[in-house]
């Protein structure tokens, strides 16, 4: 009863800051004014150091420090954007971050974005398709030669895509896949982006393409643009409690679309959204399906419960009432996470705090979510 | 261990219908024009019978059939606009209704406003400022005098307010305090009705006045007028099975606000939330506290999950994960409904639902849930 010392923690959703010279390193001579770089602004806040914020084509996008905080106590949080003297160097250097993951037992990471955001779609906001497109080859040229080549039994490489063009993703998607990419990064919802719903054939050929490789969709929370926020004027810490939503209504808006009956080996993981709220809304789909179906052009035969077990994983950090209720979300269908190095991870002691979190759970349990899982759900080291 | 034939159920989210004289019966007869009354119009829908829609001043709402199934089969739900005709008279008819909650074994009931919506914001939108604050006046004595007046000890009395003027609110609280109600229906995030939000001054007399006449806010989901919709061509049952995302919103949006540190006495009852959402919310809102709380506006001492259990009530229809999770969400927080004679009901199976998602609790815990709670929230026939 209890995470063993043999068990190898993956974490199915960390992130990676990158390096100021992932796309001036790749892209021809000629991008460089316009190819996504880091320049130094002054400070907004009465002096101090000046800030270091990207810069891609005519805009500017500033870090916040929230995306960057391992190793600081939540006393020292903030939202200032920050220099990369003020990260630890984990965050953006793969040799230092195994050695962050060793220091924090952790032995596996699948590493989300930070400047083209979780599912790559910056590159939506392009002037220049055709560099923007050159940025998304570069962007996953870093990651698999570069990042996940560092460790490539530790590192799961998760690709971008060319959202704004269907047959782009569908080459990059083998491209990727023929180099040993093990995901793809997709928006939680990609109408509120201005691109069409999964309720229409638009993306029938990219989730086929994801089918036939084998990689799952990782949708974060946070990924439509459409983050919850209730008032203009509420502090942020409303916000940050009700990201999950954002994985309901992805999950909700995937079991009542043709998604998974076209695409019936398609996976789709549920990236930093927790666990303990999926055994209510199956209950409430189930039950909405049961009452509501008939009028509606829905699946008609398929309980969306059932879709769900073999379709969506979730993934969590400590979540207690989702541990309790591993039963009712199914023990196949969630995996485990430490989110280094944004604010909610609790970096150093993310094994001591999996240890205290499954205390009460069965070994085998354990195993499966914090471990096989995982490896099941990339196709990642499953000879270990 | 189940529900006893002793005890009393009473549904905390009800429904009724206006009848077409509710406005016209009490104003004077200058408004006979412009107060809401019922005008046919041609079906939509390649003939048929004409549909009976509310007109007031010169705009015109139709109802949706989902509004009035009770007595249906889910084959038979639509969402046509319907006439009285297509309705049981229990919709309208107050004595019709306590013949329809005796036949579902039901012995109380907190009804909503349909026309008006939920919280009466439909007064929101008056041209003339004179005639809307009429028109709430105007529905309460309904209320009141009509409707609650054909069964006192079974009809919960519940008010609505004229929303833009503070001022106006107090003195409609104390008026229908005075009168005999009970409750008062406010909308669950007033920022997008274009009202100011819960981190404002601008509701502090208001909610002063709910404090010192001991009437809990009941927030009903979907008063914000913001449903939680995904894409334009998702099916409903996307809308349906989310709505309980609204009660997550409102959840975080009043803990993380100075509401209950201004108002110690205050009740907030999240009216068809459902409950099962709640012990994952509160686990996943102290953590955001326990972390974010020191760069943020929010109060620094008291613990999230503490004001719930102080403040906030759910309901639910038959949400057999939070039955079974009722000690992590607070037995003392939590009621019971019927949802008569909307598309979720059970009507006229209620109470025998309630007796198959209660059959494994404590007879106490079932009593306090179905009939004690509601009656201390709402000092609704503690006597009894």
């Amino acid at each position: 009863m209890a995470l063993q010392p043999g068990m190898k923690l993956i974490s199915t959703d960390d992130h990676l800051i990158e390096h100021p010279r992932v796309w001036l390193d790749r892209l021809p001579r000629k991008y460089r004014d316009v190819a996504p770089r880091i320049v130094e602004q002054p400070s907004g806040r009465g002096g101090g150091a000046p800030a270091q914020v990207w810069q891609y084509e005519g805009r500017r996008y500033p870090y916040i420090g929230l995306n960057a905080v391992a190793g600081k106590k939540p006393e020292e949080f903030g939202t200032e954007p920050v220099r990369y003297d003020d990260m630890i160097p984990g965050c953006y250097d793969p040799k230092s971050r195994l050695v962050n993951m060793d220091v924090d037992g952790v032995w596996g990471a699948l590493c989300f974005p930070s400047f083209p955001r979780f599912s790559g779609t910056i590159f939506l906001e392009a002037e220049d398709r055709e560099l923007a497109l050159a940025c998304v080859h570069a962007y996953n040229d870093f990651l698999l030669d570069e990042w996940c080549a560092a460790a490539p039994d530790r590192l799961i490489p998760g690709s971008i895509l060319p959202l704004w063009d269907p047959q782009e993703c569908v080459r990059e998607i083998h491209r990727v896949h023929a180099k040993g990419a093990k995901a793809v990064f997709f928006p939680e919802n990609p109408v509120p982006l201005g691109l069409p719903s999964f309720h229409t054939t638009h993306w029938d050929e990219v989730f086929s393409a994801a089918e036939e490789t084998d990689m799952p969709l990782c949708m974060h929370f946070g990924t439509s643009g459409k983050p919850p926020i209730t008032a203009p004027d509420a502090p942020m810490a409303v916000m940050i409690s009700l990201m999950g939503c954002n994985s309901m209504y992805t999950t909700a808006d995937l079991l009542f679309s043709p998604v998974f009956h076209r695409h019936p080996r398609l996976k789709v993981a549920l990236s930093e959204g927790g666990v303990g709220w999926i055994p209510y809304l199956l209950e409430r789909i189930d039950g909405t399906w049961e009452k509501h179906r008939f009028y509606q052009n829905v699946n008609q035969t398929v309980r969306p419960s059932e879709l769900f077990r073999r379709h969506i994983y979730g993934c969590f950090i400590d979540d207690v009432h989702g541990i309790a209720n591993r039963d009712a979300i199914g023990i196949n269908n969630m995996t485990w996470e430490a989110d280094y190095p944004h604010s909610d991870s609790f970096w150093p002691d993310s094994r001591n705090r999996a240890e205290v979190v499954f205390a009460d759970v069965p070994d085998d349990d354990v195993a499966k979510i914090v471990e096989h899982n995982a490896r099941r759900l990339f196709n990642f080291g499953l000879d270990d």
